[in-house]
């Protein structure tokens, strides 16, 4: 097998090595398409909290298990969890007490192939190239995001960020029936999602003004730019949520009274990180639906080699997705 | 009638008027019991942001309907809500669009009799004087702050303050199964509820400590103490819900990293502020249940002439309830 190591910060090592072998319960999976996640490009940098070194990094993995005759293409939930800790046992198994996670914990897809426990093989629906199916990870994380949000059908939802994560958000809120703005300070990344954005009329621009600014139901964040939390609080209608879909970066300090504002108008501030075998399952029949209008988030197609040097893309979050085929 | 009105800031001023005449759908209450509530003494100190003045405050009352033969005690929902706004219609009367709060924008009971909507009284179960039945309505906003906090069977509570609501919140936590830890730096106020704490298997220190120090599955405020927040963050367990029950007072700065740890553990931050007819309903009906373990709550029966000289004692929250009789 080939694989691209992580081997210490900021540094990748392309190499070949035996394939593994699969212990009870787990496959072989040959890898057909891995997307480049914005985290992977934080790990590349300076490290994450979940991450093991040395390490093989990818996530958001579509392929095929080696060896039985045509098979059918699956996506990976990337968590191990155990089952039965009191989070997998109400069903939160993204919140397992002993999660492992693959591209964390174990050694992702940034490879021609890699091991898996079958019990995190999805089969994708036929009609969705492997690239496209490698959303089926982060659109499940917008999923989880939007359940966690408690979104019903009719609210007014505010999304932060037109990358990647923002047009998922944004799509999957549309889907429930939510009237969507997005916004982003990005001209360039707006200009790109224009078309999308026009087709399921989600309304977007670079700054939030007009008598329509206030009394989101819900508002989330696909941007770690810490402004993004005070001047969304700001903006929720009374019962209204705040997701935090994605950390925030930077040393901002945010006064008490910013908090007192959910005390007042008893809104809800909601945590969102990773997403559960069912969201992604949800995210894959979405991706069926609307392969069409969500191609124009495959960037680009690159290779192992060719990893390194857009990790600094990556990082910036510039563009969409960059997607390592074999 | 006599009533007490707030005529300006830390300005009561006692007079007597003709009797107040009822409109259209509404019912003059003869007031047996009116609580003293801590925002009654903010108010009085510095205002409040629903206060309009003059005004005859007082919102946790209890009395019978004027002129009726032996009508029974009555409670009263101190909330006027419209009914057909979108808060109303989901079930979230106490976040109406368009709220008038009887106590804040019009006349309350910290007077011998007010005229109230009838649709605002809820009756009284038999067994409970009427000085105990005032304590519905903060037990109905604690009742309202568990609700919010989606609590289950099982889980740990910890409650900061060992008041009046922290008590409350303590009862109705226990009513439903879960196991709970409560704190107060205030020796005193600890001791004041040790034989009640005894009663109902609830916990209760100075400081928290121990191996049972973290992971609880729900942390509510009882107490305006900045510190409170950060602290209570940290212990959550995951997908555990902080409830801000009561506004944070002063000036504390909170970093991006606190918000962060609700992010990584999909915690929920979630305001709570007053409390629906169906809290009050049941709240009364633990209150019948547990009459004599709360009686200890009712620190002092006043007169209205007493209330400005006990107003600086409940500001600092020192003492449980001091409740104006008739």
């Amino acid at each position: 097998m080939n694989s691209l190591m992580l081997s210490e910060r900021r540094r990748f090592s392309l190499g070949a090595s035996p394939d593994p072998e699969p212990g009870e319960g787990e496959a072989v999976l040959r890898v057909e398409a891995c997307a480049v996640c914005r985290t992977d490009a934080v790990m590349w940098d300076k490290g994450h909290r979940d991450l093991l070194l040395p390490r093989v990094p990818g996530h958001e993995i579509c392929g095929r298990v080696y060896g039985a005759a045509p098979s059918s293409l699956q996506v990976v939930w990337p968590g191990i969890a155990c089952g039965s800790c009191d989070m997998c046992r109400i069903g939160r198994e993204n919140l397992c007490r002993s999660m492992r996670i693959i591209g964390f914990h174990r050694d992702g897809g940034f490879a021609d192939c890699l091991v898996v426990p079958e019990a995190n093989l999805l089969p994708v629906p036929s009609g969705i190239t492997a690239e496209v199916a490698t959303l089926a990870e982060p659109f499940g994380c917008a999923l989880h995001a939007l359940d966690r949000s408690r979104l019903r059908k009719g609210e007014r939802v505010l999304i932060y960020g037109g990358g990647t994560l923002g047009i998922l958000l944004a799509l999957g809120a549309v889907a429930q029936g939510a009237e969507v703005l997005q916004v982003d300070p990005d001209l360039q990344k707006l200009e790109k999602g224009r078309s999308f954005r026009r087709s399921f009329h989600i309304g977007g621009g670079s700054v939030i003004d007009g008598q329509d600014a206030q009394d989101f139901n819900v508002v989330i964040n696909a941007t770690s730019a810490c402004g993004s939390f005070s001047d969304g609080i700001h903006r929720l209608a009374p019962g209204g949520r705040y997701c935090l879909f994605s950390g925030l970066r930077g040393n901002e300090e945010y006064p008490a009274s910013l908090v007192n504002e959910i005390h007042y108008r008893e809104a809800d501030l909601v945590g969102s990180y990773g997403c559960t075998r069912q969201d992604m399952r949800a995210a894959l029949e979405l991706l069926v639906l609307h392969e069409a209008e969500l191609s124009f988030l495959i960037e680009s197609r690159i290779s192992l080699e060719q990893v390194q040097s857009i990790m600094p893309t990556v990082l910036e979050g510039k563009g969409f997705k960059f997607v390592i085929t074999f």
